[in-house]
């Protein structure tokens, strides 16, 4: 069997480990209690591994907010000094089964969604979003909202999880391709199925009434609230890709705002990087393009599995969110077949009459085409202390998928 | 000023009071308390005025099922022989501010939805809509449904409804149209999106929890729940647009089965009736063409409005229902603008670059182009005593508009 068809018989392996993944919301859980590794002083970031003195101005506003919250300093002065003091250890989410929109910040006592893959019996954890502190945003109202989601909103659905023996993911998902959303920054169909799914067991798990309705009412207004979820069902379903051997499947695309990086499922553990690019975007009132930080956050592992820019021809209302025509998102999603590996047989769209999403970034076709991986997605200030500014589209760095090809070559083929 | 010139600027006024239309679920109560005329042994139906002898099947059936619910006979003959003795007053929805769908049956104790349009101060009534009564089925079943309707669910849906002080209908309307759903057939947003804002104030309205936990049961698990307020909130809608001197736009089309029949603002509360048309459509398994009723139902006061076919192309995920293709879908859309006065300002489409939905149907451009209105609906049993048997696309018939606009020249230009 020559190389080419090893690689073909290895990418088949991994597209068929990603179609089996059966992602099921099992917990809510403060981070230090789920995640391994997580402990002590540790908060964990988005994207490839970065030093605090490279993180752009949000990653660090982030931290500082984190750091404010977990009660490790009390003025943001104190924050950035103990930051920079490196008595605080930052590593990424990747290296501990986790994600988080963003800064992706994730601190032990922060309540993580813990979500099962079923089939495959691996674990996945991703923060809950918000568009405050997670953008930078150290405010007390920011620090505020994530109380509320430590203290109210996260213990009850973890009752009506609990109550409900865990909820299972892939119908949710299944079902909200079809009503428009694309799962990175459109979930208004998931949001609210998600949140239909939890109302009796939250009621049947007797949550005191004024907590109940408090967090009922944050899960009804919360047109983001799935995006957790997705992006802790896509880690999950991501991770039992990885490590076969002559796979040029991608197993994660993430960002720290400052580089951009892959990792392949042939090639371990290495990310292959490049610096993060700009996002083409609409921007809130108030901002510009001049004011935009880049690329930031590991809500790109969507669309590693096949969500996001790659089925956004399905989803054209989040056309108000990052800008473009109706034409121009179909065209987006016919473009991904083309350096993907499959279509999946569930992940249906029927803007393109029920045919699957496109699944399997391989980096040979994204080398050969040029055509590189579109990403929707957030936009961040480029400095600390500010909400999310924008939204719009990315696409990842030829140059990361160029380095990857490079080191597939030396280690297998020469 | 030229009788087109006062057509042009009738229809403009009827266009504009669609548009105004702000519909509210005010109250879920029994029929006979709400709307008016309907007491005694009265049973509304869809569609034009029809005897029973002309009666289809399917709403013989219907009315069986409707009249042994009400306990005014005790077995299906006793029952037939009830309504062929014509002791049972048999009257359209239409005539009473009411819609209903498939047979369309109302009868005194059946609860209904009542939606106010705040704009204009009328109110509209719809009953819920369920699977079997309404298609002709009066088993055991089926009756039990309706049992459940008036027992369990309406009653906490209402305390619900009181608790809120209404619940305003066009924020879910005008989300669910770029969630996928064209408010005819596919209600899958707007039933979710529905469901989440009953959730807390059935809670607040002290439901007991037996009947809470049930109604939310039925409420997540009714992809069609909202059909029927989609309904009330059409005819609600469309009233105000009545009786508009020298307009030729369409205030409602419905069928009973047999026939279908058209009313036009200029025209006052005359019926334009031709032969009820066949549905061309996909079958539930066991059933097929021949078995098929032709087409029933007041629902097309969702297209009268607006929704359902005229939007079909921002909602493909309805193909599988219905047959067809996406690129067919649209072409639908785009075809409906050709008869239409205007578009709606706030009922907007994604697929379309946001284009809002065709709006206000237009006799004479319905007879000038040959297009007529393009409906989906769903499929009856030519007999009575079934359940849905299945769901398609059909078109009105161009003799409603023809016989239409002959009496529009008759009173307006000769």
């Amino acid at each position: 069997m020559d190389i080419k068809q090893q690689i073909d018989l290895a990418n088949q392996e991994a597209v068929s480990r990603l179609i089996q993944g059966d992602p099921v919301l099992a917990d809510i859980a403060p981070a230090g209690q789920v995640i391994p590794g997580l402990q002590g002083r540790m908060i964990l970031h988005a994207g490839p591994p970065i030093p605090w003195s490279a993180m752009c101005g949000a990653m660090r506003g982030a931290l500082i907010g984190i750091t404010l919250f977990e009660g490790w300093a009390s003025s943001v002065a104190e924050a950035e000094a103990l930051l920079a003091s490196g008595e605080v250890s930052l590593e990424p989410n990747h290296h501990h089964q986790a994600v988080g929109p963003m800064a992706g910040t994730i601190s032990p006592s922060l309540p993580v969604f813990v979500v099962e893959n079923r089939a495959f019996g691996n674990r996945a954890f991703c923060r809950n979003v918000e568009g405050m502190q997670q953008f930078g945003d150290y405010s007390e109202k920011a620090l505020a909202g994530l109380r509320f989601w430590r203290d109210v909103a996260a213990p009850a659905m973890a009752a009506a999880v609990h109550q409900a023996g865990g909820i299972s993911l892939k119908p949710i998902i299944t079902q909200a391709l079809q009503m428009g959303d694309e799962l990175h920054n459109r979930h208004s169909a998931s949001s609210s199925l998600f949140a239909n799914a939890l109302a009796i067991p939250m009621i049947q798990a007797s949550v005191p009434q004024p907590q109940l309705l408090q967090t009922l009412g944050y899960m009804i207004g919360h047109n983001l609230l799935f995006l957790g979820l997705a992006m802790a069902a896509g880690k999950a379903i991501a991770d039992p890709a990885r490590d076969i051997a002559c796979s040029t499947v991608v197993t994660a695309m993430c960002r720290n705002g400052t580089e951009f990086g892959i990792r392949v499922s042939g090639l371990g553990d290495e990310w292959f990087t490049a610096p993060a690019p700009k996002v083409d975007g609409l921007y809130v009132p108030g901002y510009r393009e001049e004011d935009a930080g880049l690329d930031m956050g590991d809500s790109a592992i969507t669309e590693t599995v096949g969500w996001g820019g790659f089925v956004l021809g399905g989803a054209p209302g989040i056309l108000t969110l990052v800008g473009g025509t109706a034409e121009q998102a179909l065209a987006y999603t016919r473009e991904m077949a083309h350096i993907t590996v499959t279509r999946h047989p569930h992940y249906l769209m029927p803007a393109f009459d029920f045919e699957g999403a496109p699944l399997g970034i391989d980096i040979r076709k994204v080398v050969q085409t040029g055509i590189t991986p579109i990403i929707d997605t957030a936009i961040a200030h480029r400095e600390s202390g500010h909400p999310k500014i924008g939204g719009g589209l990315v696409r990842a760095p030829l140059a990361c998928f160029k380095k990857a090809l490079a080191r597939f070559g030396q280690k297998y083929v020469s």
